[in-house]
């Protein structure tokens, strides 16, 4: 039997454990696979495009344990009533290939990007962060809010959306949790002061929510929406006012900001900083942007995580996904009408 | 909700159904499937290669449709314990990205191999074949014997294997059920009188199961076994008796018996052949042989099969696999504490 969280249950155990802590828990598995990040089976990903939207499989493996996740990205899809982003994901056991685990993804990803933002944040940004500049006030808003809070001690938001609701549904959401929230008038408004800036804004599309004229020294960016081909966030220039830092070169070089700039523009693999082979920021006044795309093994944490913290709870079920027949090479008996109906 | 089938249900399904029943069924979506072979993205699998075995995700999608098989390929599993192959995939509707259907897929992809194998000999075998030998008495022998009974009418076995207690596992399994098996004594034997040869073996090498001059006239050769690099059962000799029919050529030419032979050996794909665009046999003399490796466009078949076909039984459960905010952009409000636990 494998064990499955589904959606319900991936609520419920989120609820109950609460966001943060939560968070807090992932950056651990995060760190931790960072660390060993040359031991992995790092697969690109395998899309297929249509009109509508891209469907991915996302794989990747150690010598001990496979996972994917099951995504797509249909950006039309909110204004039909449905998630721009579904995804579930499965973990398996490299000795015999057989599954062992399945969760639902679309709250997990939500959870596991904004751990990731935050793992990032804790080395890159500086240490005395007070405030947090939210540019794009969707689904990914307040998991990276709660995300900066648990690394960071960041409580002071201030936020931007071209859409209203979106700001106050993020208010609502936040308010009552204990955040300072400032709604500004305008992206130029928004990043003013600010010392971490998270752009994660929707539009399929090269937009341009920032200039380089409006980032400051100091700061930390987090670019997460810039994320496939032709989409993108920024400003080319911003991309030459510090370092910028990556997960996976060949993924971000075309699915990423720096999609935008030449073949040889130069970054650094952010798991080289967490292992020491690679300098952080490396003074109070320096911009160290964040290209974040979302890379297999980020998943492969996230599932890793909620396996071990489920564990041991009510938070999974058990699912009926490998045939045993008692002869292996006698799958046959299963399904023969003589046989025994229970298996 | 997506529908669900688990290992139980699939297997109760079988036997309530039938095999046959199954098969027969499964062919004309197959037929459907191939006739519509141009309409189909088709990715290539990505494996996931370890000392151990490999895993692979096996994605394809029409304009309408997306389907994907997980599945592990472990040739040292049986002597563990475990099934050499296991299997799962799943449906989506391409529209939204959302996952419509799961299933187990060990017996399934079972049930494919048959189905497709008796799909092509349907067009490939002559028409007054009688007698099916088989080569290799695993996993997927009677589900062969089945399928070739289904489409052929043919219920006369010869059958071959180096391990006698699986000649005996299929005599137990098959007798009773009518058909008249004779247990031979080597691979010569074994295909000497026999219309239709199915070799089907798994050890995991380039062997030589069988040789050019026990290939008689007239008959038709469906070589399974042969189906990832390094691994082949015929001598390279006998596919320069005849035509050899494939499925997807890119595939094959790594992964079937024609691996061994150069670059532009000439093959004809099989939709063709169903279509009526390429000639299948040509006299009853001539020898066919149809190298099949397996491939995407099969399990999605399968899939879309089972999942019409237990349309208005029991034979599915519903499971809880997308996450569904009232507000899109309000994924959070999911798992906020305050927020009521029933989603």
């Amino acid at each position: 039997m494998a064990r499955f969280v589904d959606v319900r249950t991936m609520v419920r155990w989120a609820a109950d454990r609460g966001v943060e802590d939560i968070i807090t828990g992932m950056i651990g598995y995060l760190e931790e696979d960072f660390r060993r990040w040359e031991s992995f089976d790092k697969t690109p990903r395998v899309a297929s495009h249509t009109s509508f939207g891209v469907i991915e499989l996302m794989p990747t493996s150690t010598e001990e344990e496979y996972g994917f996740k099951y995504v797509n990205g249909h950006p039309s899809n909110p204004v039909r009533g449905y998630q721009t982003v579904t995804a579930f994901g499965m973990l398996a056991d490299v000795h015999n290939g057989y599954p062992t685990f399945l969760a639902e993804m679309t709250v997990l990803t939500a959870l596991r990007t904004a751990a990731t933002s935050a793992m990032v944040a804790k080395q890159l940004a500086r240490k005395d962060s007070q405030t947090l500049a939210l540019i794009g006030c969707g689904t990914q808003s307040e998991f990276q809010a709660l995300a900066f809070r648990a690394a960071l001690g960041i409580d002071s938001l201030r936020i931007w959306d071209t859409d209203p609701a979106a700001m106050e549904k993020l208010v609502r959401n936040l308010e009552p949790l204990g955040f300072t929230i400032e709604i500004t008038g305008s992206a130029a408004e928004c990043v003013d002061g600010a010392d971490v800036v998270t752009t994660c804004t929707a539009d399929k599309a090269n937009a341009t929510i920032l200039t380089a004229d409006l980032i400051r020294p100091g700061v930390h960016l987090n670019a997460i929406g810039g994320d496939c081909p032709g989409k993108t966030e920024l400003d080319a220039e911003i991309l030459n006012l510090g370092e910028v830092f990556v997960e996976f070169p060949p993924q971000t070089r075309i699915e990423g900001e720096i999609q935008q700039m030449p073949e040889d523009f130069p970054v650094t693999e952010f798991w080289k900083v967490l292992n020491g082979t690679a300098a952080g920021r490396t003074s109070p006044e320096q911009i160290t942007i964040f290209d974040s795309v979302g890379f297999a093994v980020e998943d492969f944490s996230a599932l890793r995580y909620v396996r071990d913290a489920v564990d041991g709870t009510d938070f999974f079920q058990e699912i009926d996904l490998i045939a045993s027949p008692e002869n292996p090479k006698d799958l046959f008996s299963l399904v023969s009408a003589a046989a025994p109906l229970a298996v």
